[in-house]
């Protein structure tokens, strides 16, 4: 990333940050208060209303019109987390100790709620033409459910091991995706894109969806655990069925293929039984097809800038989607 | 409740049961479709869609318009219980097992997101004014809320003998009479009407819905379990701070404070320890309050119809707010 583009995005992360803690500074019983903002105050990279916003500015200079659907974004992002996180059992996340272990678990589910409630408040002081504001909020609901419906399948599919790739990626598009595609899509619509470039930034916003939660497959078997805010190599442990698992088990045979069903899923699994993991991972080639996928889908987001006027936020964007597969490992 | 109005009332039960069963026939995975449509049709009296539907119909004989409000707020009551019966640990609600327990947790926590998200769809379906339809949706947003920080202090509560009656109230108002308030005020806005009356039913339904609430908590002492549909004394095993065990707390001494010390929130309590405890409830004099708060609350409901014409649908109204308190014990 360009030493301009980060001072581009770190401008707009400090002003989403700065709108996020108001939208959050609410005057309720303080553990709520604290569980609400346990999460979504501990960082982030801001990713979806940042893009929300690039791409308003590149239709017509609107992006700070989009502050309170992409914060609305955001916090939906962060109320899914802190969810997923009590279903799949995890401790950490972005460094810090998850909401149900810091809190407990009925406070987490409760701040959750909140926090969904919440989104749709900071949405209802979005300035636009009622028609879209409507078209906005049906939207957003309907993207909730289809993550819902993803977190289902992703949390079948780790009892299943005949899930297809078209499965999985149905799965990916669901619980990720399909929040950079509404993302996109609506901050389209907010800044008064064309029929064209609603549908572009749509298409633009699912395929930098896929290739970012394909990317972050990825870094749990070859990132770095303080970069990443959590243990490595917890998707194996856990027998998540990403994109690079299902490859492995359609190309994997004999001992390689013993060894995934021996140990994928096995919360007892040792390190070296996870490396081991890794290393047929490797052998089988899952990993490279994960890479080149994800260049795919990035290469894929591109072609749907052309709807955009020629700007520095366009450019801004086609770095976007190049940053999401060269994130440091 | 006279035969006319048990039939009206029945009548639009059908109405919203049929309604609600097509919001919740969606095309997803077995286990989630299951887990979401497991309490929403497990039937239930439908209060508030049922109300919506006569405020309408008393205002400006609309009350069909309102039935996406109404299935909205149906759909997020179920949401707040199936996530409630969760965080409570409850095992039976009307006469099922809970959602959590015919399922698991994961999958409990997940459809009562995708139930909230349904909500907002079927929100978005409302036939009327853009600009109310912002105003409802922000309605219910801060209503769903409320809901979450009622249910906050409500477990606060359990740890804590020092709550005042006015933190009762706050917590009943917050945690059930709110969604009423919404229900009634919605309907009112949906309908056309006049400031007056969006104000005088929101009103009502403030004070049907703590009326509501209060004979529910009596009910859980002095009802019946089939009924209800729930263990019976389960609020008492769980230490819940109703009104009627504030009151107690209040006006207890020497033996029976001891009582109700030693025994409410014990979940190892026998059936014997908890019946001691209901006489201490008797004896000072707490069921006899709470039954005339309930009542007191009706009464006041009833003074802001007077806001409406005269017609059928007023005198529903008014029946209702009898209904409330001479549900079947």
């Amino acid at each position: 990333m360009t030493l301009d583009l980060q001072e581009a995005i770190n401008e707009k992360i400090r002003l989403v940050d700065d709108a996020l803690d108001r939208a959050l500074n609410l005057d309720i019983q303080k553990k709520l208060y604290d569980a609400i903002r346990h999460l979504p105050l501990a960082g982030g990279k801001r990713l979806r209303p940042v893009l929300a916003m690039i791409v308003a500015d590149a239709i017509s200079g609107s992006g700070l019109r989009t502050i309170p659907f992409g914060i609305a974004l955001e916090i939906t992002h962060n109320f899914t987390l802190i969810h997923d996180d009590i279903m799949d059992k995890d401790d950490f996340r972005r460094n810090v100790i998850t909401v149900h272990k810091a809190f407990d678990e009925a406070t987490a589910i409760n701040a959750g709620d909140v926090l969904f409630a919440r989104a749709f408040e900071v949405l209802t002081q979005l300035d636009c033409d009622d028609r879209i504001f409507r078209e906005i909020v049906a939207d957003l609901a309907l993207t909730v459910r289809k993550i819902g419906e993803g977190q289902q399948l992703d949390m079948d599919f780790e009892n299943r091991t005949d899930v297809s790739e078209n499965d999985c990626l149905q799965m990916i598009r669901l619980k990720t995706a399909i929040l950079f595609e509404t993302a996109c899509r609506g901050a389209a619509l907010i800044a008064g894109g064309t029929d064209e470039q609603i549908e572009g930034m749509r298409q633009y916003g699912l395929n930098i969806g896929m290739s970012f939660q394909i990317y972050d497959d990825l870094l749990d078997i070859i990132g770095n655990e303080r970069k990443m805010g959590k243990p490595r190599l917890s998707d194996l442990r856990q027998g998540k069925r990403t994109i690079i698992v299902v490859h492995a088990f359609k190309h994997a045979k004999g001992d390689d293929l013993e060894c995934l069903r021996e140990i994928l899923g096995n919360r007892n699994a040792s390190s070296e039984d996870l490396e081991r993991v890794v290393a047929v991972l490797d052998r089988v080639g899952s990993l490279n097809y994960a890479r080149q996928l994800t260049q795919r889908y990035a290469e894929e987001a591109k072609t749907y800038l052309d709807c955009l006027p020629r700007s520095n936020d366009k450019e801004r964007l086609e770095a976007i989607a190049d940053y999401m597969i060269s994130r440091e490992l």
